[in-house]
């Protein structure tokens, strides 16, 4: 088992600490699992005070020894309800609040007035943008789980194109894709943070499937009906068209994000072309994308060249298209930066972000996905494979 | 593709619609997939408005035409932006509201407070609970695909049986599982309305890996690791252990819970004995479910049951226990009715929920796990398969 270093629980805290003070938030209780995750270590049923100044306490409920094997926090106390939680803070040193951060971008509405009522008469303020905030940056140790997620997601091509077949379901290359993954240790989940956003653990579709969806994704796909309506479907997959293949391994919690297109025969020119634009487009940013550039100006620079090719109206969607490109990725599937219009943050050493410059046409969907750091020099791709269309 | 008839949504618009109406709430806005799926026949990114009197409006967003062809509603429009939804409501007769039901109990706090600003003056409150007593009662149409469930996932255990080897490791099954299911048309994705409550497709746990877990069941699991902790583990199957399975199909939307134990080879006398125990619990509560009786009363009978074996202190999970030992079951994992204690709610005909008397033994879980429709004459049983300890 892999747990999470003091140290590294440390730095994080200590930079969550420093956003608080300055925002004069007297503390922040955090709850949500991938949150929780990031800064005590355990998703174990917790509420997690990280106060401006001090040592941060993590109140348990469910299970109790799991968090204090799992968490290396110094402070681990058992809390049985809700109501304990501010007598519980008192007894450590921690009252006469005036302002307290939560997650209120995933918070229910009616959890959230259960704490205010709690912490009456502090004011109850979203914590969430200063969290992920801090999230977005990655740290050494972060980044070697996510070296090691790309050894086993490197694997996963090469076995699809040795197993891939002419007549065989969507949804039967998808379960062979899962169940790859799963027994290498998947979690079976993915975690995503936007309400009522449901990520499978992988996007398989094929030619004529790429209908959009419901989800914000350049490629949608029928799902298997109305009530799960995203992805891979009974469809079966043909010769001569596209399989795009969206997926991410998972290590610690960690993943990658990637996309290859495979295709059993030959692709009509359109799609070979519009490819070649997709490969060209992410050559570009890697030659723009330095710290200090903002974040807007790669998915400018996509979209300029999306515009200039014949593809301008399949770039990111058919018929609609997304206003961003690329996207944030770690313990959750969205998470900053957002690599979209108008959005103004810099780029910084530490950022991992997911590029995926993708054209849908009604006969398939075309593109490329890799998953990039951002260091000092530029762009380091972290989900290193084969840039081609993987013809079987 | 199966798609909700008009009929059917007329019924469950009019159910809420009395419920509206008697707790003088002007309207629902519906945006939470299963909520909508269930009220529309569609999860096509909208905002379901369901007046306490009059037709419904689906205002859709991503995306319209998908949206028209998947719901059976009569008014469906395309909304480009939250802003446009009240005038939307406006243009349709549908203004002066006084007070408006959202789904507070899913809805993060951050959209709430827009909804809040953006419906000024009208009151903002909670009909969650209406919606899902609705839910709880399933319709003929509802029986028929969970009937139509069954058919697949009883299908599931012969071939568990004939593919369980010592050595295999639990993630390994859990894959086995999952691909069996997936290329069957299993979406790969269940949904659960608790915050942070996160399931996967299967429950799939060996021998001693059934230390508790941050979820809210009898039986937790290591999982993959502290940032998903709980199920299936790279722990290899022995001989002579209990490996609990614990998993439901789903057919447009509509899933049932069933868990049974498999061994390859022989059980210790406590694991069958307390597997007796089991099997006595939900054959006495068989006799005592009929419409009428307060659900509490069932946990209560089957909390006695077990309190009168010499297995008192480890039903529903040890060393902590649950107070309660079912659930109501259809679109989400987490429906009424709870079968739990003190729980008031009368058994009526239509509902559906599962029963899971288990015992967990740090050498094992064992227990049985159907799920049961109530009808006029007591229960019936949806997951018809053997109900014995399945050895191989």
């Amino acid at each position: 088992m892999r747990y999470t270093p003091k140290s590294e629980l440390d730095q994080r805290v200590a930079k969550l600490q420093a956003l608080l003070k300055k925002q004069d938030i007297d503390g922040a209780l955090i709850i949500q699992n991938a949150d929780l995750f990031y800064f005590s270590g355990t998703i174990q049923q917790s509420h997690l005070f990280i106060p401006a100044e001090g040592k941060p306490l993590l109140m348990v409920k469910n299970t109790f020894e799991r968090a204090v094997e799992e968490s290396a926090l110094d402070n681990i106390v058992y809390v049985d309800s809700l109501r304990e939680i501010l007598p519980t803070l008192q007894s450590h040193g921690f009252s006469g609040f005036k302002t307290l951060g939560f997650e209120l971008d995933v918070l229910p509405a009616n959890l959230y007035f259960r704490y205010q009522e709690l912490f009456r008469p502090a004011k109850v303020v979203d914590a969430s943008e200063l969290i992920r905030t801090v999230r977005m940056i990655k740290s050494e140790y972060e980044l070697e789980i996510l070296r090691e997620v790309n050894t086993v997601q490197a694997q996963l091509f090469p076995y699809i194109s040795a197993n891939i077949s002419e007549g065989m379901s969507e949804l039967k290359l998808a379960a062979m894709i899962e169940a790859f993954y799963r027994e290498k240790g998947h979690p079976g989940l993915m975690r995503v943070r936007g309400f009522n956003t449901e990520l499978h653990q992988q996007h398989v579709v094929s030619g004529s499937n790429t209908i959009p969806s419901y989800f914000w994704g350049a490629v949608g796909g029928r799902g298997v009906g109305p009530a799960y309506a995203q992805g891979a479907s009974h469809k079966l997959i043909g010769r001569d068209e596209p399989v795009l293949v969206d997926i991410g391994f998972n290590v610690g919690g960690y993943s990658l994000d990637q996309t290859r297109i495979f295709c059993i025969g030959k692709l009509a020119d359109h799609l070979t072309q519009a490819y070649q634009v997709a490969i060209e487009i992410i050559e570009q940013i890697k030659q723009m994308a330095k710290p200090g550039v903002p974040c807007g100006k790669l998915h400018e620079l996509a979209r300029q060249i999306a515009d200039a090719s014949p593809f301008a109206n399949h770039f990111t969607g058919y018929p609609n298209q997304l206003t961003f490109c690329g996207h944030g990725i770690g313990l959750e599937q969205d998470e900053l930066p957002v690599i979209g219009y108008k959005f103004k943050t810099p780029l910084e050493p530490g950022m991992v972000f997911a590029l995926e410059p993708k054209f849908t046409f009604p006969d398939g969907a075309v593109g490329i996905e890799n998953t990039y750091l951002v260091t000092q020099d530029g762009l380091e791709t972290l989900t290193v494979f084969d840039e081609g269309i993987q013809y079987v």
